[in-house]
């Protein structure tokens, strides 16, 4: 058999959440592996939006979310390993497709292995490759999630989203550097911009749960991370305020960006996606949009009978020299 | 008529929610006004807990309520107003006495003087003289309350509250000096802690609304406050302890404290509450115990036809002149 797996892309922060709150978003990377026992370790092969991808097999998220789910279940790592991986999630853009090829490593390593892990050991790997389980957590379970380091372990809850919001996402057809982004942040912050934060963080989960328009506004105003990151998008100011202007709740940035989201009353939606682009356009970016107005559905896996995985992957099955059964 | 007023305690901050998140506790001050044309301005009877109060009438918060209330709606004050009060709410302990009191006043100046003002307004009102909406919020609407500034106002949104979590309070016989708790608090924090921060007020308010045990751990575990205000409190450590090792969730600061509160899971409370007191016993403090096992009412209005009013309050009423119909 072949193993195939499918996880969304997804969109950290919200504005308040930061590190701990995010969303599964509708792109999607899938992803299938091919263990056989000529002694090449990993290859991998990437298409759509992980063309551009340029990583050593051997150090590539998806082998390293393979070798940590060897790692948890104490498994030995297979000879050889192929991945044959596609995906339309923009890479490097705050969209979560570092934490979505992380995720799909482990799941192919637990379902061709055999190896039992739950959906929270995923989380957990994946956590600990990316640092912090925001973007994680909704790739593993699909919604929006808030995630809590306890003393129990790490806790992903199910954030309840009310029914009449819809998030729109304007991405940049440039990258954000996320180490370059994280070193903006400060060593301290006043007490009361913390205090500030702490509520609005509250406030996000309450305002995705009852779609309350003025407490969505309060959240997706952050003061943790956004007034130290915003000045590395070209245009985020003008896409903000666009997106305000044409009705939505606010906008802030996808994760560390580039992209930006709103969430927005589904009425404007249209509009405030549409002025999110024209606002871009405007400074002569060509921006994509992405809508989003359910819920998005976890990381699956399914498996498919050899028959069918010869006659769709010609190119790629030629090293094949032994599959799990 | 007689205007009367009942306003229940509230609890403040629940650990990680500082500043924003305050519950109605089952403890309650009462009080009516009488109005009339003698130019004795105000004059305040206070038994039960109020009796030990020693403040100016005219500095009175009662008295502060009512002028505000009056200010708001553009209303001359009328020459005399006396307040007749009485209170089960232990004061300076952290249970939102000062708040209950504020919320009185205004709402006896409201009804009595057919001021026409909303609870909104009432909210506004009690959160400029306390400098916070906290534990207004709950005295004014009851249950569990989460209060943000938002560009559009204040928004107070009720909670939802797992109805298999109780909450148990120990109040010592000692009160807390509010303002030197905030004094206490530093000027900055590592960002670190604020990320930590906000990341557990939104566990509170998930916590609260699923009972998940774990958040609610993390969620009282409080990083922006706690620390530098337990200090102030002879036995805190032991108490919070004492309720954790009885099977609460976690234990904090009631507001700035004297009191402590834990949160527990129905089955345990009974224990958890007993070992509160026990601990606090073991060092010579006798603290009292509160259980709130079900959402707990907000504010209420009744007035009283006169003679009712005449035949209950004899004491009071010697200096009546001219009430309002």
């Amino acid at each position: 058999m072949t193993v195939r797996v499918r996880v969304p892309a997804s969109s950290s922060n919200l504005g308040s959440g930061f590190d701990c709150i995010g969303i599964a978003i509708d792109r999607w990377l899938s992803a299938s592996v091919t263990l056989h026992n000529a002694v090449s370790a990993f290859s991998i092969s990437r298409r759509g939006k992980l063309s551009a991808v340029r990583v050593r097999a051997d150090q590539d998220l998806f082998t390293r979310g393979f070798r940590a789910a060897c790692g948890a279940a104490g498994a030995v790592l297979p000879a050889g390993v192929t991945i044959d991986a596609t995906s339309d999630i923009p890479v490097g853009c705050g969209l979560g497709s570092s934490a979505a090829a992380i995720v799909a490593g482990a799941l192919l390593a637990d379902t061709a292995l055999g190896l039992g892990l739950s959906r929270a050991q995923i989380l957990e790997i994946g956590t600990t490759i990316e640092g912090h389980p925001d973007n994680v957590a909704p790739a593993v379970y699909g919604g929006a999630v808030l995630s809590v380091h306890t003393p129990t372990g790490l806790v992903a809850s199910p954030l309840a989203v009310a029914a009449g919001i819809e998030l729109l996402i304007a991405v940049p057809p440039f990258p954000n550097d996320t180490k370059a982004a994280r070193a903006a942040l400060p060593q301290t912050l006043p007490h009361s911009d913390a205090v500030v934060a702490a509520g609005r963080a509250a406030a996000l989960v309450q305002g995705l749960a009852t779609g309350d328009g003025a407490l969505l506004t309060a959240a997706l105003d952050d003061v943790l991370h956004v007034p130290f990151r915003r000045g590395r998008i070209p245009g985020y100011d003008a896409v903000v305020h666009a997106a305000r202007a044409a009705g939505a709740f606010g906008a802030t940035l996808s994760g560390a960006g580039s992209a930006v989201l709103a969430i927005a009353p589904r009425e404007r939606s249209t509009g405030v996606g549409a002025a999110m682009i024209a606002a871009w356009r405007e400074i002569g970016i060509a921006a994509e949009l992405i809508k989003c107005s359910s819920a998005v559905a976890g990381a699956s896996v399914t498996t498919v009978p050899d028959t069918t995985h010869h006659a769709r992957r010609t190119t790629h099955d030629s090293s094949v020299t032994k599959e799990t059964s």
